[in-house]
């Protein structure tokens, strides 16, 4: 899979810098830049991977030290907010808060610049922060960043408290009700949504407590979820993560290196509505997975279910010499002469051929929080999907998946939210400070 | 803070060999012996690190790599069971199974070998574990074995579904009831408890997946938790672990290097009952923080509750020059006369001059599970700790802190169980065979 380690790939279009992953102190600034292009183009071509794994598959030197992993650090500031094409990392933690009835646009603006101000202050040095500064415990004292990113989104729900349905923007009209959607309202939605990643636990629980205390009497927590991905060096060399299903999962990711990259993930400057610029879309959808019918679905159902070998994530279309990185052939046949690729299989009725060119970055985390009243483990992806619209990303790909997808029946759909992420913020300015100050 | 990064301290008693923990099969069998040893003792030192992390420190080589996360790899076998001595993991989940209504010696036995097959398989090669072997679900597939270990222990309820209430120890008698103690029984307790710890979240979640996939129809679920520590390299250097109060939590643990480590922690050979020799008991708590009110109380007063400075741990006794390692002076008085440790202070009421040499090895895993109904965060410490007695460790420390401990304010013990931990399986041997088949 020679084009995974290449260091040459590209950063993504010039239009769309994504913003740097360093490992600094310890590194020059042109070191640096060089260890993020590369880093960040090699995490999305992986369909995410952690930074620290991303940065040594790119690199001659010597195995990377393991203390780059609390080293990691993002920029808070850029054309976009952090947290979308950074390297997915290894703990999440999402949450949506609901502004106070008694809060609108001022309150609004006003957390947001707290907000804004917190995440770039503990983006750059969490382990620092003073536990005498007012809310932090502390819990992150002595942690690098270990990439730590904050990011912001706002719901529909907010335009209407603020006063501000008339800057509202057509793309975040209500996603369609889908047949495999059990929704839980008070797990769903939301006026303010933040995602929180680092590889430590740790540092996303200093971040959600610092920016809790931020929030004040302005805003409460409407919901919470908590999710991870492999620990960095838990694998050999960088890989494609798996799912809770045991399955390769963002191998046809859309890559910074596309031509199309920043046309289907981003905003563009001139885009509607013009603040958000710079931003994008996220779709969060808690999927439960029934692991315990997964699991006791014989290995090749499982593969035909997906259209993909569980081993290493090659297309069933490729014959056995085929690897992660074999295009998928929906046309191909096996030896009888049926479809290799099942009428119902997940990557036939996903692929952007069959979906009229629908294209999101997935960047999700798993779950698994213990059993269900039932007994089944409550468990499964936070899918958070990336794009500049979901008219042209998640919905109509949702839309086949609803109606055709094998895999759809080991999978119910609980929670949903859809949120405007703005650009990201210029020097001075805290994020949505376009909209709440436009 | 020189010992803790000391490649010279011993591996703790000859009689009590902590397994192996290696970064085969790169090393040599006689480099692994001595990385082990010094790995095991400087996280005990350091009152639990992460196993990488330790070896990092005891290492004259250049920075550990960050592949040595995954590659680390436990004994199953021994004196004793892993996960008692083995430093300290990233994840951890706790589960403990009832018996089925029809099962009884003859299926507990079939279980615990079954389970003792499994573990020393997975602990050995996780990712190699064949998504067509049954019960697997491939979510370890590529990863190293990340320093699993899985730990069996059973609960006071076994023996009379076993019909081995004769052999009982007497150390399992019901722990007193603690004034802060509100227990939900659904939580507490169980026939069969399990510990499993690794450096990856997927591969203690696959362990999990096949455990509980081996137990059948013998046994089941009664309720499941899982933890955290930090990440591997998020900290320039080894650290005793923080809790989610921010505190610097395990300095006093016993060590493997102290001449009384195998007295306090393990069952003689020769001990009652007989087949308890080399084990140990574990006391494991669901203990809550309300870290609201935590966080909204001023630094200070938290260093008071505690006894020591939040930023290093050192203790309030030594004076602006001390460090974590200096040893806390219960007769100091500051500059106004006071004692320097407060009458309620935790470090007070919690040391062992104070609970006639009262000791235990605590070796927790960090919890945040969301919000609860009433908006608190559901976070704490799941406290698991070892020791030959729970008469001469957790009872009579408890029973202090229960009634004078000034951070008990802050703490709800929400979940219980006691459990006596075999010795580890000789070669041939599953956890347990000398009390069921004995």
């Amino acid at each position: 899979m020679p084009k995974k380690a290449q260091p040459s790939v590209p950063s993504g279009p010039a239009s769309a810098p994504a913003p740097a992953t360093s490992t600094a102190p310890a590194l020059s600034r042109r070191r640096l830049l060089g260890a993020a292009s590369a880093a960040g183009a090699t995490g999305l071509a992986l369909g995410g991977t952690t930074g620290a794994l991303a940065h040594a598959a790119t690199s001659d030197a010597p195995p990377t030290a393991l203390s780059s992993v609390g080293t990691g650090r993002v920029a808070f500031r850029g054309t976009h907010q952090c947290g979308i094409t950074t390297p997915l990392q290894a703990h999440g933690r999402l949450v949506a808060f609901d502004l106070a009835p008694t809060a609108g646009r001022a309150e609004a603006a006003a957390l947001l610049r707290r907000w804004s101000d917190a995440a770039e202050r503990l983006m750059d040095a969490v382990g620092t922060d003073s536990p005498a500064d007012g809310p932090a415990s502390g819990i992150a004292l002595d942690a690098g960043p270990c990439s730590l990113t904050v990011t912001f989104g706002f719901g529909r729900s907010l335009f209407a408290r603020t006063g501000l349905t008339d800057r509202m923007p057509d793309a975040l009209r209500p996603l369609p009700r889908f047949t495999a959607d059990a929704l839980d309202p008070d797990r769903s939605d939301g006026d303010l949504w933040v995602q929180i990643g680092a590889d430590d636990p740790l540092v996303t629980l200093h971040a959600l407590r610092v920016l809790r205390a931020e929030a004040g009497e302005a805003a409460r927590p409407r919901w919470e979820m908590a999710g991870f991905n492999r620990t960095p060096g838990a694998t050999a060399r960088p890989m494609t993560p798996r799912n809770l299903m045991g399955q390769v999962d963002g191998t046809n990711n859309p890559r910074p290196a596309d031509d199309d990259f920043a046309d289907r993930i981003f905003v563009p400057r001139g885009g509607e509505p013009d603040w958000m610029a710079g931003g994008s879309y996220a779709v969060v959808r808690r999927i439960r997975m029934l692991l315990d019918d997964w699991d006791g679905t014989p290995l090749q159902e499982q593969e035909q279910v997906i259209g993909r070998r569980k081993s290493d994530g090659a297309p069933l279309s490729g014959g056995p010499d085929a690897s992660e990185d074999t295009a998928v052939d929906l046309e191909a046949r096996d030896s009888s002469g049926r479809p290799a690729i099942a009428a119902d299989a997940h990557v036939r009725v996903a692929a952007p051929e069959t979906n009229g060119g629908a294209a999101m970055l997935r960047r999700p985390f798993s779950y698994h929080d213990g059993l269900r009243e039932d007994g089944a483990p409550d468990a499964g992806l936070l899918f958070v999907a990336w794009q500049a619209d979901p008219l042209t990303g998640f919905v109509p790909v949702q839309r086949k998946l609803d109606s055709g997808d094998a895999l759809s029946r080991f999978l119910r759909h609980e929670a949903s939210g859809l949120f405007a992420v703005p650009g990201g913020p210029a020097t001075g300015e805290y994020v949505g400070q376009r909209l709440l100050e436009g």
